[in-house]
């Protein structure tokens, strides 16, 4: 599957703690040199940068990405896919993870396989896979106060116990519902947060989301699973400081009366997998359903 | 919306207990007698009309119907509807539910509205929906035993306590799973089985098809949903007495190292709502989300 | 089972919203005269005075009640008998609840057969019952921040997305987890949030406490009920922004490093129940089991 | 802790297949001869004995067990320690495991640390724990079918799909329920069937018994625990096929009208835990709370 052609290569690392940092240092560097005597083009993101002093390659701050750059690689964790997905999503560079996070269900190479396991890829083999994003517009006032995009999940919730929304689909009703929160997930997001609060798991082949209320009043509120074409639309009809999350990384506060939009983002995100990838292994996996 | 146009309908009349008969018998009479009046042709399910009586109309055996029935209406519950699915899915005559029984997540039409509400569709004033139906094989010694078709599940169970199963999507292996069975549920039967075991509710214009396993050892063994394309096989690799389901009606034994294969059935149910119809209405007022 | 006696009757009435403020003005009058009218000594919290204006009546002010008391009526909902057990706890008071409010799993007497149904009580016609508490203390670099009592849950939860917390029952470590927060909930709260949550009900005779985490990341964190005599200790390991939380009602800041100890609380509650009262009736009814 | 003193020693193994059956028998041989040649006297449980031909000691029927046993030490998994508690039970000997079979919530003992850990609970360093046990009585027609003891749980469950219960209990109306079946649980049980069934853990020292349903037909019939002194009675109201099973291990067959009983055994078993033992650790390691 040679579809794609790969000349330069943006490289992004993030570290969990100071103890990791060194270590995300010599990845970096050993990456950045392997693959300029390979004869890519090699930018390092401006951030990245910054923590590794690598003063000898080009950097770039992620709010000039352009569709120069023929692919992202990304050493990290879930949370730094997500949110280089969020950025890159306007000029749609395809991405590969190095897993150097907690759990890694979208970072597919192992790091001990470096840097054999991006070279094949970067030889063209590899699994493209499209992964739908929603975009979120929050609305006060019939204004837009503010309009984001997210990979996992968007989720309306209170601060402290229970917020009273009213959440149509095209325009149905569909219920007014007491709870802590509510999620709206893409396939991605559903073994994330909305595993954790009891939500279905969906591959990420369909064209799908999820709502999975987070301990709703009313024991029959289920999740519920309709056609990613959907207009989901959230109003707040009770609350007592409330947030809206963009895959639990961004966040805006809510007021009574706000109306949260919800529909799929016109953009996606194209993830590079390794060829001998399988979803239900990496669900097996990470999962513990040995 | 007035695509169809509707001249000989069958009348299908299931009651749930003796108490039952009586009204079923008046109910069937009198729509009978108004088809009639209004110049429609009616014919009468064989079985229903026993319990009727009905010594003037025309008798049909299922087993013989044909594409010259338009309609078919159903009165009774959701397993009425079910068993009529089945039966009418080789000829694809579209049906309409009238409620006389517990639930009713497919009997739209409400009974004391009746033969008002009727009178309406066959005027054209309807949603019609498509509904996917599964068609499930059971190879045993490499030779197909069974071969049948569900609307809304079927399940793979033991008898007693537990089974051990090995589930494949498109040849690739999903999991080995220890429980008491496995639910593989039709967006429609997600508010049957599956919701009592913990699924999600699939709103029935997705593609989509859901496993959801019943009292998994293993307990991050969560619903997944799949794309309607899947290929799906179970293989029982231990078991001490267990059973395939389907639709909760028909059952037949399995044996140790039978194979399951499910796909989506080439055939499909075309539902009748009235105009009026909401699916998400139909959810709140069925479980109570008031 | 006539062991009390009753001569001083203070009465508390809480609306839910402005339209219920007549209803309850009306409701507190009544009763206040029946009462006085009875020969029982009448008076009327502090608050609820203020709001209906009965300026015939003693009033006196929570922090200054006194064994004087025999018994108290609470007009409203759970949220305000679950204020008012924690004002009486010091003194020990009885209470019994009439139903204003939502839900009703504590105010046994239905509003629509006053005063007859509370004159029974009066009359010596009652179940007594006790409802254990919860002492929450938060620790804080060594020192006690705050010491409160709860009468359904203590629940230590984040503002925004994710809480580490470790659990040490006895002092055994139980775990470390990762979720959106964790419920310890008595019998009595395991009707409420806690069952939101998916926590088991215990019956109020149980001398337990349930542990309840909100949105596990690990999907095998699921409740544990222990011993009512058991120490428990939470200590948070990360936190971004977090709440502990007492009924739901009242709720202080959480730091890195705090120590929340809980255990059973040396008072206790009793409520009073009509004779007819009987605890699986009320959750057949409350949880619509019919 | 060194109140029993430990003479007669009854030794018993099962294995969970061919292959395990070597191994046993050097496990027993081993054990054998080392308890021997300490001193203590040996028995062989007479199946046991029987796979392994150890013809030079003594065995024993388990139908003729008495209070000469002093301690019994099981060699397998958790379904060998249940099927001996309800053996020993009578008698009331204590027991301890040694783990040979896949989880292990009962078997304390790791094999490969013996016989050293046996040798340090021979000498008195152990923990007893008593654990409490179900009486079920079969009642048909008014007459006692059958009546027997569990250690994990006493489930009534359909063959097929759906069973009608009623449940009672301390003679007062729990719930008519429609589901796949009902779990009572001991404490013990509750890492067991009930926790895939989505009912909570409850620590052993608690007086108390848990009632999971199986796939309710009702969303919101949820977990409900009672104190291990009520009595619980299930009544049969509708079943087309349905079991009484025993520790999933013992199965009478159900009919329409018959009537479980339900409610603490007289007996109980005593486990003797090493010295370091700690449920808390346990639960942590056997639930992957890592």
């Amino acid at each position: 599957m040679k579809t794609l052609s790969f000349k330069t290569i943006l490289l992004v690392g993030k570290y969990m703690n100071a103890a990791a940092l060194e270590q995300m240092q010599d990845d970096l560097v050993s990456l950045a040199d392997h693959l300029r005597a390979n004869n890519y083009q090699v930018v390092l993101e401006e951030n990245s940068a910054l923590d590794v002093r690598l003063g000898t390659y080009q950097t770039l701050n992620l709010d000039k990405i352009s569709s120069k750059i023929d692919l992202v690689v990304v050493m990290g964790g879930d949370g730094t896919m997500l949110s280089m997905a969020r950025s890159l999503a306007p000029v749609g560079v395809p991405m590969v993870g190095v897993n150097r996070g907690r759990f890694g269900f979208l970072t597919d190479l192992v790091a001990e396989d470096m840097p054999g396991n991006l070279d094949a890829i970067l030889d063209g083999d590899y699994i493209p896979e499209t992964r739908l994003l929603l975009s979120a517009d929050l609305m006060r006032n019939g204004e837009a106060v503010t309009s984001d995009i997210a990979m996992n999940d968007v989720v309306v919730k209170s601060n402290e116990r229970l917020i009273d929304l009213e959440v149509k689909i095209d325009q149905m009703l569909v219920y007014q519902q007491r709870s802590d929160g509510l999620i709206v997930s893409t396939p991605t997001g559903t073994t994330a947060y909305a595993l954790s609060a009891g939500g279905p798991i969906l591959h990420p082949n369909l064209h799908a989301i999820t709502l999975v209320p987070i301990c709703p009043h009313t024991l029959s509120n289920r999740p519920i699973t309709v056609h990613s074409s959907s207009l989901i639309e959230i109003t707040i009809k009770q609350v007592n400081g409330g947030l809206l999350a963009l895959d639990g990384q961004s966040f805006v506060n809510l007021e009574l009366g706000d109306k949260v939009i919800l529909k799929r983002a016109p953009q996606a995100v194209t993830l590079l997998h390794p060829e001998n990838y399988c979803y239900f292994d990496m669900l097996r996996t990470k999962l513990n359903w040995g």
